[in-house]
């Protein structure tokens, strides 16, 4: 059992309250010998900054890095990796007046309901700070599958915001690398600002789908029954807050092919080299990598935190009605793009642990 | 680490290959004193049974349900429940020419690459014969749910097939467990039957939509961060054979919603009770069980063994055609449904457990 | 969690009890393509087996396994490998005076506080009867270790009857593989025999301390701070029935020695070969193995069925006189010897699979 | 699979090297509710301080315990408690030339062979410094157990040092929490002291062993087969640096007893209360707790680090002569006592939650 911990050899432990004094997380299992220090670690970080632009949350964070443990030298010992960051910008009156009220699709209420006690400061425990941790022990992951597997790599891109749809066959992972909404698309990007732009206007937010692809990862990852690899990356991916739905490769809309399209067919070539003709399965079968890119997609849903007031209730019981003030992200799935990543990486690198206990 | 383990304090371990002497499971951390016997498991193994109509897969099976452990004149005493059905209808004849094939969709080909060895007979281990003891220790955790919150029942049916969708405001729970198809609604029923012998005759199948509804489970069940209902649903549903996408509630269709819609709005009515005015959440916020129905949903790809030829290699390196004979579902959604019930259940019931034990 | 498992990576979850239809295991993350079959597993069966002579339960039992799932044509395939023994002797009249009695130094009167039920005929759950899937899942473990060790053998030996000890420098370890009470030196063997016909004729009952000794093992297996290798090792022993004390290398014998002679000094020889000059810390440094040989030491207390009456209560609350008739060995340790084996080899070979995981 | 964390249900994670910037753990599954803050903690810390006494070692550490998040207002919030020390005393050069030997007795060798790196700084992460966050962790176990059980308490002493034994029978419990020897007999104390200062003298060190009990348990605590109470216990305190047998009850010198003695008797007096007319089973039948004191004993083997020299190779294959020089405690086994008072609170703890969940 483990409520706070992701992975199964290489395991990662968080910990940290949106307004505590810091945030952090235990990085256990991981191999010795890689290079693992906060120059490798802070560019993942930077990408999932809070206030990269203005279209996500205005806290300001240095998000600075420190490792605490585990490592020698600039390498990994093989020890327990300790990672924290220390919170800057508090500023916890702002949460003031929310203390007693439950936000609607926040996790106020079934928090309280458990438990019966709650940090109310910035949502406390369930606060999207806390996938700040998830991108460092994904940065150490990625060490870790760079080190083993020549060609890995890794993407994620927006493919939806809203009602605004990127053509899959459009995607230009290298863009989305260069613009602080991960659009993989020249064209949209513009269109996707203006979006934005208007839904903050109106008191709104938006949802967003994400897609991450992993390239290089070879075939044999992923450990059936119950540690499939597509079971462990939907596990993986639905704890990021806010996601409601996840997908491999065609994923839903495999119901509107049939059995003649649906499978990936294979072929021989010329170079004795084993190529499939399409990628439906997303580079999965049986829960076991085939060699084929990984591809998972996710829905983060629209930002609860917006400013048009709704109704809920307080912990006394009252009617009331409540509207976020203050700092927040329209569209909180932009971020879950390095936390999406971050997360697939570390699942592969874990299933990639587990199949080297096994096989080797 | 567990390969072929599902739970976190309830536990269930699956063994057996399609076409070995048994299949079976061991379900461990059952609270004692509850009614378990053959009687209670063996309703639920019959909804699943393959040749329970003509669209599912004609293989004869008892699948007689025999319990060797854990129970004492009819109630379980705590100790691990031992489960095994015997394979009687085993054809390995059938199988003969496909064992150096890898047949496309299937996971002959990583299987083989994983492990370098593998029981080619009806897939063997990757066999969707395993759901069957999935659906046993489902009908454990019925068990454990239905002695703790009285009203607990849990829904299944089949929300869509190939292109026939039903509208989910239409869908009769009742009328679902009167047919074979899981169909919830009148009307659809014979235009699923014919849409599903015509796919047959064209030596093809279909996917399907499952959704999942468990009614009765209070708020408080699920724990941050790692072992969150939803990451845990989402693990249990995707681990399912030929399964591509899981949804939570709305799902995916939220990004189409905004920030005003998206969130679930609470009051408190005259009676002093809780209710949301709207379940786009899926009754889990934060993780955690928010009181009101648990709704999920998942993609099971068209069945990848066919009649039509597809282009394929071998265990040899070289290229073929296969395509498949014999008894096969045109459609295994269908027969996904008790196995997808299954599933929820013991994930409901695993994370009550894991919450009485921190909380209690 | 794992109530009836052991093992973090290769891992066995048994179930069964004493006079149920059959008990059995699981054992889940075995490598492929080993050999394993009946042939292998029967053996190390055989040694454990009721029956086997005088001094030991006369219970009759063939103890034949059955291997259910994971293995094809004679190699393991990497999926769980199921094993079950029929229960033949199951005599329940035998127990029937003894339902509602709390036997002395039995678990009757603990699993009747903890459950509310219990099976119990011959101690159900709690019988020492569970310990022939230790066995069988060990044969397993030495197929593994025996694969990548050449030089691997483990040794078990009775040090101890009551008080007749063996000096520990005149262990013979072949001899204590030639008789059934696994006593490693021939002067002490028919005083032992002596001892406990007496021991038997006095309706009484001994002790034993059982040595183990696993040589070939290279230096690097555990993983510290909370799998150290005689972390794991001392869980896998205290586990087995009526086992009150485990130790490693020089033990408890330490406390009489001083910092100039308890740690062992290292040399290198000519050949360049490291050496250690004794071995106080039993082949175990920072709970990792290091090279020497593991060496560890448990006592297996008196059995507690024996003829001569004891005070005792029952589940009604009265106080009783209770004697145990019937079949038990008088020093139930004897049998503990295949069964410590079996333990130590399994957790040797489940901390070499994680050694492989993390640094491979 | 979990290299640095303790625990099934309720579990700890440490981090952290001797001479690294701060050590610190994370306890995740707290109950919410608790009283838990700085001052609860520090205390049982004082308890186990290097520097408290002339026998133990020199080294200068305030060891303040910090929070870091998993608490509001004093409380805990059921999410996960992080907590650190920060090292203070790191004096690095004192071990500068020991940086390529590895010292006998030690970890240096079997760490360098597994890792092929290590942080030799005073240890790295083999340091008995790591039990301090062991004795923090314990803490919370202790108000776990305290706001559920009344009349629990636990008790540590030292039951012999070197060849100074006390008589079990004359252990002051509450003598032995009034002196920095944790001596429970006052006409011992002074007889130890002198044997200490002259093993200092000789540039040797001592063994000890601890006794532990634990009062107020009641029964049922503790899950058959393999995650019984004695199993976890044992694993627990072997877990600890320089431990090489654990004992549960009256442990080894059951084998000097028989079956008419060994088993404790158990009457119900007039006033129906269950007695146990002895305690040989140390409180644990069939790995549950039986409602007697829980009673265990543990071997600390002498410092491995003393003024002696002794033979010892280095990294580069040299034969080499090694004494350590600075500030060691003559007798380890004294500053084990917290800690293995805290081991065992946690194994209570977590085994109580487990018991909670499947029964409770």
């Amino acid at each position: 059992m483990s409520f706070n911990s992701f992975g199964k050899i290489l395991r990662f432990t968080t910990f940290g309250e949106s307004h505590g004094s810091s945030i952090g997380c235990v990085v256990d299992g991981v191999p010795p010998n890689l290079e693992i220090n906060e120059k490798i670690i802070q560019p993942f970080l930077d990408r999932r900054k809070p206030g990269t632009n203005k279209f996500v949350s205005q806290r300001k964070e240095a998000d600075k890095i420190k490792i605490l443990s585990g490592t020698f030298e600039g390498k990994s010992t093989g020890t327990p990796i300790a990672l924290v960051i220390e919170n800057q910008d508090q500023r916890s009156k702002d949460y003031g007046e929310i203390a007693k009220a439950f936000r609607p699709g926040h996790a106020d209420f079934t928090y309280y309901q458990k438990y019966g006690i709650r940090d109310f400061r910035g949502g406390g425990r369930s606060s999207a700070r806390e996938t700040a941790m998830r991108v460092a022990a994904g940065a150490i992951a990625h060490q870790i599958l760079k080190s083993n597997f020549e060609d890995y790599k890794i993407h994620g891109c927006v493919l939806q915001i809203g009602p605004h749809k990127i053509n899959e066959n459009k995607i230009n992972w290298d863009f989305a690398k260069t613009n602080s909404l991960f659009c993989p698309e020249k064209e949209a990007l513009g269109i996707w600002e203006k979006f934005l732009e208007q839904t903050r206007k109106n008191g709104s937010s938006a949802g967003a789908i994400i897609e991450l692809k992993a390239t290089g990862i070879p075939a044999g990852i992923g450990s059936p029954i119950y540690s499939k690899l597509d079971s462990e990356i939907a596990s993986a991916l639905m704890s990021i807050n806010a996601v409601k739905g996840v997908e491999i490769g065609s994923g839903f809309s495999l119901v509107n092919s049939d059995g003649t399209e649906s499978s990936d067919e294979m072929v021989i070539d010329k170079n004795k080299k084993i190529t499939f003709k399409s990628n439906h399965a997303g580079g999965i079968l049986g829960g076991i990598s085939s060699g084929q890119d990984i591809v998972a997609r996710f829905i983060v849903k629209p930002t609860s935190s917006i400013l048009t007031p709704k109704n809920s209730i307080d912990q006394n019981g009252n009617n009331i009605e409540i509207k976020t003030k203050g700092r927040h992200d329209p569209c909180v799935g932009i971020r879950a793009v390095p936390v999406g990543e971050a997360m697939l990486a570390f699942t592969l690198a874990d299933l990639y642990l587990a199949h080297k206990a096994q096989i080797g």
